[in-house]
């Protein structure tokens, strides 16, 4: 098995800190978005749609989105088990994945892609309007995260899972999106210094 | 257990369809959100964030998010496996199923939220240039889906899965954002068909 990944961004980011949280070692091998690699034809070979990460199985067949390798690798190597144990366990990490996904992390990427020129040549036409409107979106999930996190010590329940992952990559990449996570949301950053005190926080 | 479903919107209907192919019968109770019943107070003690659908247990908990939900109902009745059987097969179909997800039924929900009149009460402020060139993408990505379709049956292979069904609710609601998959894409029309010849294919 090979990994192809990039540094700095945030998908790819989410399968290093989980490969790493579960003592996962693969032979891996960066490609430079800034540098266009992965439109060259060597990489799209690989993944014909260009998209890193890419997990590449000993008998050729490739799997995109960090997601579906994530639940590979979790197939693999169940312990320690980030997307649950019991049936509802894994429901309701699953739900709150999607959701962290769905509301936090799509919302900073959009607000990113289309506020930030060196995101011109990823989003075409930038709307600056749409990146306004999503960062506002994504600020208030912000809020209604530091609710949830209230009651629980993690984003799907008492243990650490897949969903913490997603929710640690999309805040630290939403600086670059003008969204950072104001101190008077205690709940919020109790869990980010939790998050950020992980060995597993270095990968970037 | 219980589902909260309501009918003409593409996530209830995913959920509905995926029960139908596996058989399962659960009672169901129907959410008129054309008349606000997700907004009002009864619904939300069930789901907090008005999101339907929604799978009440018997316990009490509450899952939301149509692909939690299905994942769920797939653990407690793992036949037909839509999920997929191998590790292999699990990890292709997850990679597919988001892809539709991401690069089919988010565009066209996009387009949708941000194009139509009755829209406007969702989705504020409505930006109509975000809207028509999400609708760009999604005609974009119906193409390349012919394209995938000229070498396989189905979304992720030989097999029909979850994802099948979300490209089928994602296609089917097209139309309310004028998108419609012109007779020209002979394998994707040939698929949709296929789908369209399917019992579970009247749940709406």
């Amino acid at each position: 098995m090979k990994l192809y990944t990039t540094t700095l961004a945030p998908n790819p980011r989410r399968v290093r800190i989980f490969m790493e949280e579960k003592g996962i070692e693969i032979p891996v091998q960066e490609i430079s978005i800034m540098e266009g690699e992965h439109k060259q034809e060597e990489y799209k070979k690989i993944s014909p749609s260009s998209k890193v990460p890419a997990l590449e199985l000993d008998d050729g067949t490739v799997i995109t989105e960090s997601m579906a390798i994530c639940r590979y690798l979790e197939l693999l190597h169940p312990e320690p088990a980030l997307f649950g144990s019991s049936k509802v366990e894994q429901a309701k990490i699953e739900m709150e994945s999607r959701r962290i996904e769905l509301e936090l992390m799509l919302p900073i990427a959009s607000a990113f892609r289309h506020t930030h020129p060196a995101a011109a040549a990823l989003e075409n036409p930038q709307i600056e309007e749409y990146g306004i409107a999503q960062r506002e979106n994504a600020i208030n999930r912000l809020n209604l995260l530091d609710e949830e996190l209230g009651e629980q010590k993690f984003i799907a329940g008492d243990d650490y899972s897949v969903a913490d992952i997603t929710a640690l990559c999309a805040i630290d990449f939403g600086g670059l999106a003008q969204i950072e996570v104001p101190s008077s949301l205690v709940n919020l950053s109790r869990w980010l210094e939790n998050m950020r005190s992980r060995p597993s926080s270095a990968q970037q």
